[in-house]
């Protein structure tokens, strides 16, 4: 069974993102597509990096994973495919596939990647604006097909990448980070993971402060805090990072917490 | 052709509910997924109860449909597998297949659960906040792959229920209901069944009362008004329920209903 | 493979559209469905138009396109059925195929076409509001499955159309159109195709009007204006109309499009 997963930013009442499953269909008919998301934040190559590295891992081995999110579509930038650990991507190369490398370094999986140039596995008209129907779909459905990676282009190691999230620690033994992410339920995805703040007396001893408010100590799970009481609280997300959530499913009546906002962690006094 | 369907609270931005399909693909690639809706109101049991209902008994027999609107996750809530009549389910037993077993009761299907407490058919790490993907998901995975049901845990006969909306005939003949839901089209759906009110002279004798507003006489379909003319109709709706709509697409004109809102239908003088 | 692809008004919250999904899988259990959008505005017939014909030809042959965007359900307008070259159609016969007739004539493509009057192809109790359940997915999933559109319903060559969107060349050459769709960034398409703007001196040389601004010459990508400088600019949309673009994924900053205002491209003096 060949996966397909996309993602990209081209919202889904227009029906446009539908163009690429018809796409791969006409290439690898046996294909099974997930559309994982297509509601990226408009060419917010940073947000791409959070929603494809949050999701892509869980899926089976082999998968491909296409990403649209491509401002410089139509540019010079060039489209690459690759493999990280077990898994495929089709993507351009801008940076959206950081977060994912940062993974596989720190796991120890091995990656090789090419510039797709070889034009006989594209759609036969490539436009100016569309790459994610005319080039990044038919290279998709073709590795989900069969064909070998270093077929479809070019052996490069010189992927660009950009600055993420991430922690630092202080002198004091405090730790900031900065929200990555609000989710649908209006939570604040933070970049602390448990690790960086082994060395706090989580979880009852520690202080997360961010937008003006503290929370005192990190709960276990919502259910550990009244629901719709419009209390803060802390705890570690599903997706391994630190969530600041009103817990009242919308958010925003306490704090109105913004992707880049600092986040501080500090014991207790 | 295993199906599955999802229902649950994650919304579709974030990406999250597709590490349910990437699980449930690892353990049953064969599986058909289906999308119920991600976009049950959050922690909303209830509304989830309207949803589920109102679609999983169109699927084929035998389809497995796991639904997580999970407000009590990482509690001692118990996470449970049945059967309604030819249908499969996996949920936290927290009343949110309170309308199922309504209906199974009302047509006669058979049910039996059991509580999942089999860890080897759970993924490897169960975390406190994510039993979609953890313990939901691969349960679900593992019944369309075609794993008996009394193999995933402990028989019950102890599920939770919540009370759902109805339907009151009071001394005048009159009926009252109250609102259901509020649909994408701004439609108001009222726990009113055709047979609850055969009593009285539907469609032309009676009187719809909702919101402060008065409908003299039922259509039978959205064609019989003029459509954006802003008149407030009342028809049944293919779910089988009573819908009160402005028949404009989008609703609120002329009156703001909201579930739990009482509707009352009485006969005109 | 059968494919199947659907569009509709529904919305995708309440998950009724999926009672598509299970009707087509009771019927054609290897169906691989598609779902181009639900979320065509309420009831408009005319943006159904453009939706469905700016995605459906990207499927491959043999794909059967199923469209409930249906005001007059449970009237006396027509269910059809039809082949538009090698792509087969399922819809009411109230203009909603009209783009992809005029496609058809434009490249020359065979139609043929069938009013449904064989109710042995439809779910046993068809009501009169859910014809896309009980009517539409049936016939959808029949065609699938290899049922011949002759044995579906009565052979037909009077389909409604509606008049659609176009471009009109003024005696001074400038060219005059209609902004058609909104998209998710906000971006307006325009009734305008290169072929119909090629006596003008494309790209340098053209003024393009809208909303009262007015841009000079157009581009050939998004990446040759700033990504949110807040510039309105023109280009060649992927759907082959012109798109005008505030560039900064959601326009209505500089200009308020909607459809139907009416956009001019002159030559610059």
């Amino acid at each position: 069974m060949p996966f397909i997963t996309l993602t990209t930013d081209f919202g889904t009442r227009q029906g446009s993102h539908t163009v690429l499953h018809g796409a791969i269909y006409g290439i690898a008919p046996d294909a099974v597509i997930t559309d994982l998301s297509h509601e990226v934040k408009p060419q917010d190559i940073r947000e791409a990096n959070f929603v494809v590295n949050n999701s892509v891992f869980f899926f089976p081995p082999g998968t491909v994973h296409v990403i649209v999110v491509d401002p410089g579509v139509g540019t010079d930038r060039r489209p690459i495919a690759g493999r990280i650990g077990e898994h495929y991507f089709v993507a351009p190369d801008n940076g959206v596939l950081s977060a994912c490398l940062a993974r596989a370094e720190a796991e120890g999986w091995s990656t090789e990647f090419v510039a797709l140039d070889r034009p006989e596995y594209w759609l036969p008209n490539v436009t100016m604006t569309f790459h994610g129907r005319d080039l990044f779909s038919p290279v998709g459905a073709h590795l989900a097909a069969g064909v070998p990676l270093v077929d479809l282009g070019t052996p490069i190691d010189d992927l660009i990448t950009i600055p993420l999230w991430g922690a630092e620690r202080h002198a004091d033994g405090s730790v900031e980070g900065e929200i990555i992410y609000i989710d649908d339920f209006g939570n604040a995805i933070c970049s602390i993971l448990p690790e960086e703040i082994a060395h706090l007396p989580v979880p009852d001893g520690v202080a997360v402060e961010v937008c003006g408010a503290r929370i005192e100590g990190m709960v276990s799970t919502f259910g550990d805090s009244e629901y719709d009481s419009d209390t803060l609280i802390a705890l570690w997300d599903s997706s391994g990072y630190m969530l600041v959530s009103e817990n009242n499913g919308t958010g925003g009546k306490i704090i109105q917490p913004k992707p880049g906002d600092r986040v501080v962690v500090r014991p207790l006094p």
